[in-house]
Parts: C-alpha cells; structure tokens; sequence
C-alpha cells in the first residue's frame, strides 16, 4: 500500500475547497486510507478525498480535474467486488454521501426518483410501505447504493425472474467527464429519443459519468411467497433440475444452488442436518398469486424427485423460510473457517451447463490441489466460483491463479461470461480481452475517448491497463495491484 | 421526389458488384423507388441498393462507403413510422433481406438467435410451437423484421407486463460504421463486462452499426388469456381506472384506450354497438395461471364500475376475444375514411397523465379545428395522437403542423416523451432538441462521431440536420423532406 506519486499540488486542493467547502475535503492519511479500499480488499489511498453537495459542485469538480489533470473516482458505498472504486492512480475520490435522499416516490406511475447514495435495502423497505416491489438484491444491499448498483447493473438471486439493476432504471441525471450535467432516458416505459445513454452508463463502473440522481422503475409487491429446499445426491441432477423447472414454464424468484463443497463447508460452521453424501442443495423460492403457488410448488417439487432429490423441506411462513435461507446465509461465515482468503469469481454460464460448470469446477480442484467452492444463482447460470486460499501462501496464490485462468477459458468455452455481477473493475482487467473481441473492445475504448478525452474520470479501470490508451492522460503512476 | 445529386461512380457500382454479386446490386430506377419509402410515406430513391449474403460482405461495403464517401442506410422491411430508413441523402440502401434466417432455439436456456430479416410474427408462431414466448409485438409485427425491431426499439401493447424489445435483447453480432466486425453482451441474462454496447446499438435507428445477429431471450408462454373491455361515459374515469388497476397490483399484459373520436371512427365504419355517448372504451388482457385470472378479472371490473364503466364484456375464448380486439383492429382503415393522410405522433405520459393528455388534445382539436383521435397502450402511457388530414389541403396542414408542435409541448410539460415506439428518424428530428438537453445530445453526437467518423451510416437521421456536425461528409446534398 502506498500512494503513488505525484503529490497533489496545494493550489489543487485549494481549489476543490472552494468547491464543496473545507469540511468536506479530507486529506489526512487516516482519513484517505479508508476511501483507498473496496470488498476487493485492494488499497491505494486517494490524494484527498471529497464530498460534494450535489450535481452542480460535481460538475465543477470534474471541470478542475480537466484542467489540472487529475483522476476522479466516484464512490458510492465502496462495497464492489473487483477494485472498481479503488483509487489507484492517486487523485481524488468524490463520495457521493451527502447526496443521499429518496426525492420521489409515486405509487400511480410507479416510478421513484432517488439520489446516488440511499443504500439499497433502505429503498426497497420504504417502497414496500406502498405495496410496491424493487426487486434487485445484491447480496450487499443492506449497505451498497442504489448509484453503485447503477454504476455496476447489480444483480442478485432474483434476476432469475426479476431481471437486473438495468431492467429498473429508467433515467438518470449524471456529470459527463468533462463536467457537462446530462438527463437521460424518461419517467416511461417507453422511451426511443436518441441513443440510450441510460444503458450506456449503467454498468459501466464510473468511468461515463457521475450519477446524480436515478429514475427507478417499480412493480406491485407480489402478493405471497413460498420457498422450497431440495438435497440432490447427485449435483448433475440438481443442474438439469433447473433446467427442467423453467422448462416446465414454472419461474422461480430465486433458483440458488450449493455444491458439495459449500455444504461441508456450511454444515462444519452450524450444522443443519445436510446428509453428508449429498452432491447440491437447491433453495427455491417461487412468489405470486397465493392460488396459484401450491400447484406450482407441487409440480416444482415432482421435477425434484424426478432429478434424484432425496429429501425435501417446504416453508410457507416466514419462520419456516429463514430456516432454508439460514444454510444460504451461513456460506459466507463459514467460509472464512476454511482459509483466511477468498478468490471470489462471478461467472456466469448459460443454464444448461450449470452441472457441467460445478462439476468442472471440481476437477480443477483436485488438479490444483485446492478447495473450490461453488455456490449461486442457478437460475440465471450465475455460479458463484470460490477459491480458498491463504493470501500469505505464495505458492497456494500461484496455483489459484492458474486455476481462475482455466476457470474463464471453460467459462468462455461454455458460452458463458466472465463476470455476471461484479464488473471488471481491476481485479479482472487482464482478462477483459479474453470475452470482449477487438472490434468491440476498440468500441468501447472509442466511447470513453469521445466522452472523456483526458482520461480523468475513474481511469484505468475495465481497459487492460497495458495498453497505452489516453497519451494525453498526466497521472502517469499506474499502482498495478496483484489480483486480490 | 428527386434523387440527389452527387450520382454514384461507376467505379463503385462495380466495386459493390465485386462484394456481393452482380445480381445483388439493383440500380434501375423502377427498382430503386421502392427502396426510396419508408411507411412515413418520405421518399428519396437511393443510387442502388445492394443485397449483401452475410457480414463480411456488409463490412466490406461499410469499408468501400468509408474510402468512397457514401452513405449506407440498412434496411429491413421498411416499416418505420419516421423516415428512420429513408435514404434521402443519396446512397446505398443496404437491404438485409438475405440474413433471414432462424439460427438457433434453445429451449432449456431460453434463447434464439436470429438473423436480422427473420419477421417477428413468424418468429413469434415458430417459438410458440416450443411453449416459448418472444413478448414485443409491434403493430407491424407481420410483415416488421426482428432487425428492424432491434435498431428502433419497437415496442407494441404488450410492453404494459412485458416490457419493450430492448428487454428481449440479449447481445447482438454488428459490423460498426467502419467496417469492424463486433459480438457483444452475452447468452446470459446476466453480464456485465464492458460497456453496454447491445443497448447502445438498440434504438440507434441503424446510425451506429448494421446488424448481423441477434440472441434474444424468451420466456415461458402464459397459460390461461382472458379479455375484458369496458365503456366509459367519461374519458377521465377511463383513465383514472389504468392507474387504479396497476395500484391494485393487477398487471394487465395490455391495457389499450380507445378515445370518443376513435370510438366514432370506428363504429362508423364497423357497427360494435358502442354508444354513442361513450367518451372512452378501454380493453384489458391479462394472462397467467388459469386459477388467478378471474380472480384478478373480477377485481378489474370491479375497479372499471368504480370509475364509471357502464357496459363490460367479458372474453375467456379466443372467438371472444377476437370480438373484443376487432373494436381496436378497425381503427386504422376506419381512419382512412376520414381523411387521406394521418399525423401519427407516439408521445408517452406517465400513466397518471393519461386523461390529462387525451383530454387536452380534444381541446386541441377544436382550436386548431382538427379531427384528432387518440388511442393507444394506456397501460404504459404511450398514447397515438393521430390528426386526420388531407395532405393536399396546404391549409389543413399548416394548421396540424402548430398543432403537433402545441401537442409535444404539453408531453414534455407532463414529463412524457415525444416518442415512445416510432423513433425520431427524419420526421421528429427537428424536435428532437425539445427533450434532449444540450449535454446530452453532444454526447450523443460524440458517440456517432466516434464510431462513424465519416458520418457514412444512415447518415442525417437522429440529429436535427440544421447543425453541421460533420465536416468531413462528403455528400453533401441534404434533401430535407417535408413533414409528412
């Protein structure tokens, strides 16, 4: 951990006082080491760190580091995955703390308007007190925002029927790069006015723009829920289990799925009399209409046993739900009895090859002489790839590496994604190029060129940094941090 | 009509004979005037047209247009509302017509993909026959291509539940302006690597690529239909019911409004013994498990008596349903008895403005001594406002052109969109400033610079064609059409 040089000069940081006011500029090395980290566990502190009031002191912000070429990272909660809003070329992170307000809720149009930093579990109660739903839960929502989820289109287990952070935002108010103050999109369904600036920015991990404010897209709560675990001896069964329930036309909120690993790993931390034999839990969750969820539970469950499931737990209150969900939940804690550390990979494969993934992911266990969990979203491919390690152990880290290296070439092979959830970021960077192909790479590079010509707006991030991208860019310290 | 000088070089005629074939170029000008209109009834023939086989011989094109210096305007079926396909700057009309082909369908993913010319409703009927179903239903979907579809966004009324073609859009292959070919976004529902490119290229209006391919993805097929349709004596009961309904937690699969003019329109055409003091006729299709439906049936009905409704008919077969739809199907030919020519504007309101907007273009109509007739997807705010005219009646035209002007003020002071279907193309681009702020439209013009830096691509659509954005295009000739 150190901060890359150059310094920021004084005149800089003057000037940024001015913006936002003394208090709201840090530069003591206690208060910016907390703003150089993310989930990543990556650090590099900032050269200050600033907390604007609102768009307009944004955008003056911005205009300053054109002019004294200085990199700017927008922050939300700072809990990615993948080094996102790490500071890493020195420079200024602009917390968008202070604007945290929900403006708007109107239950007749469905539609809400919020500021970046309203963390996500907050909204989503609130809109529930007007029998409205917003589905998106990353696993980070009782403290991620609502402009993170936006800046990374978060996901989570309800995209199986609920889709992603993109499928909600409507509009945005953002800060181009270069310090120009944009709306986007409509407070409709519909909208085809010029290009879709909206998507553009949502999911592209600040390095587009600042968001500022959020039109969010809301649905009716749905009226019951009902939730089903499933112990499967075999787990290639419990894959094309899957696959048989959307097959039956039966969609499920969530789809989740644990593998052999994950539950010996779940059952030493708090056990919860998972049958040591089995190869895969699966933990469903189906919600709507209360007529109609038995018979789809039912046939739900016929599909099950069909595959092989060899024991069965139905809940239909709340309590009996948290039971299944606690073995959901417990993977994490537990985890971290088996190694210190966690390489944590999102990969995401078409349905049809979730058996064929996990099963994978098991050989290259063995072949690495590795513990390898893997865990997740099933019903969207999004299988959670985890491999355990102790970051002190050199050689351990060095047999991890060449194991996520295989992993995304048999992730790529299967048709799937390298990242269905967390972004690129840094931690992913070098491998960007395996899934994205030239032309569309040089698109993209394109795009963040026109819109942010000096490279100062979250710079070196989802770009391999090895290329030489921005010849104008002044910051020249690239703090390349080792994959986590 | 008139095409525009500068003509096309043998030399290139030759050279695009040299990619595709001899019998795949047409340049005779009997062959030339159909590819000339769109259903904006605008028409400017193009030097040729060119019919490439697939997307090598579309990037070679691209690539001639860039060393030669002509426009390329890709082509479905040309029925775009606005001019969008309408080469009216001379040029290649690059039709897709021969990438017509269904590649693959993959029921346990729940995925297609297609080549662009494959005609929605046919691409609709052949899922169908897996249990799947490919939600967007443009007006035009028999004869609209999948291509089509995805350059402009097309929505339809089923949008209301489902959503618009965007959300069915998984990735695409496109060869960009410049000839570079591209994949991008995933075969997951799920991915977040790079910029999003897939919905950049969505709604572009075949200004930013040409598409090759499409994945899209389907869904399960609903289970049980059921119709209702409900008169109103009053317009605003109407449509304060479509947000009553939507507040009750009921999500119609659509939900259509048929305004007073309409409803005379048509019952002078086709008697559907709908009184005659009827101010609004509102049909609801709702679809899902059969044990829901009436449940959720009756509670709309109760919800329509609530506001007002007086007569209600209830269609659970699909003879009766076919009955109910006829009211909505007769719109357009009884529309053509009233005058020759029609103004079709798409605006979009939030829901809750809905009645606001119809009740303000009654009035419009008598101020500027108009027929107007409003009708559309209430369900999602998108209400056509059509102004029957004579287009020979130079005065008649002058007083509908105020009027549309007046009619796109009062959508943007609703906080609605000037289009929520048809796009902007050439018709709406003079208006196109009204709702895009000026930050927002230089970054838009920043992203077609970037990518067409030669502006070859369906170039003039979009931007209002007064500001000079390239300076390097070539073919200068600009003929403006006129407002249809």
């Amino acid at each position: 951990m150190k901060t890359p040089t150059p310094s920021m000069p004084q005149e800089v940081l003057d000037r940024l006082r001015d913006v936002v006011g003394r208090g709201h500029v840090l530069t003591a090395l206690e208060d910016r080491v907390p703003y150089g980290y993310d989930a990543s566990k990556l650090c590099a502190p900032p050269h200050a760190v600033v907390f604007p009031a609102d768009a307009a002191q944004i955008a003056d912000i911005l205009r300053l580091a054109n002019m004294y070429r200085f990199p700017v990272y927008p922050r939300g909660a700072g809990s990615g995955m993948v080094g996102g809003a790490v500071p890493d070329r020195g420079g200024v992170v602009l917390s968008l703390a202070r604007l945290n307000r929900i403006l708007e809720i109107h239950p007749e149009d469905m539609v809400a308007v919020v500021e970046p930093a309203v963390v996500t579990g907050v909204f989503q109660k609130t809109v529930a007190q007007y029998g409205l739903f917003y589905p998106p839960d990353p696993a980070s929502l009782e403290f991620s925002t609502i402009g993170g989820n936006v800046a990374t289109c978060a996901g989570g287990p309800r995209a199986v029927k609920y889709g992603v952070t993109r499928d909600y935002v409507l509009g945005l108010e953002a800060v181009l790069p270069t310090g120009e103050r944009i709306t986007t999109g409509t407070r409709t369904m519909k909208g085809v006015v010029g290009y879709d600036l909206t998507r553009l920015l949502v999911g592209s991990e600040g390095t587009l723009g600042v968001i500022t404010k959020v039109v969010l897209r809301l649905i009716p709560a749905p009226e019951a829920v009902m939730t089903v675990s499933a112990v499967f001896p075999r787990i290639d069964g419990a894959g094309r289990a899957v696959s048989a329930v959307l097959k039956a036309r039966i969609v499920p909120t969530c789809l989740e799925i644990l593998d052999r690993a994950t539950l010996q790993a779940v059952e030493n931390h708090v056990p919860l009399g998972i049958p040591s034999e089995a190869e895969g839990l699966l933990i469903a969750e189906l919600d709507g209409p209360p007529e109609v969820l038995p018979r789809q539970v039912g046939a739900m469950e016929k599909i099950f046993r069909e595959h092989g499931a060899s024991q069965m737990t139905r809940a239909e209150t709340a309590e009996d739900r948290e039971k299944i969900w606690a073995a959901r939940r417990a993977i994490s804690p537990a985890l971290g009895r088996i190694r210190t550390g966690k390489i944590n990979e999102d990969v995401t494969v078409p349905r049809s090859r979730i058996a064929d993934l996990i099963t994978f992911n098991q050989a290259l266990a063995r072949k690495y002489d590795l513990v390898i969990v893997s865990f997740g979203h099933a019903g969207d491919g999004n299988i959670h790839t985890n491999i355990m390690v102790d970051r002190s152990n050199r050689e351990e880290m060095a047999r991890a590496e060449k194991a996520v290296e295989e992993l995304f070439q048999e992730v790529l092979r299967l048709g799937g994604t390298l990242s269905g959830e967390h972004g690129i970021g840094i931690t992913k960077s070098p491998f960007f190029q395996w899934e994205i192909h030239p032309g569309a790479f040089d698109a993209m590079l394109r795009i963040k060129r026109a819109l942010d010509p000096n490279d100062i707006l979250n710079p070196g991030k989802i770009f391999t940094p090895n290329r030489a991208f921005f010849e104008t860019a002044t910051v020249t310290t690239t703090q390349r941090a080792p994959r986590p």
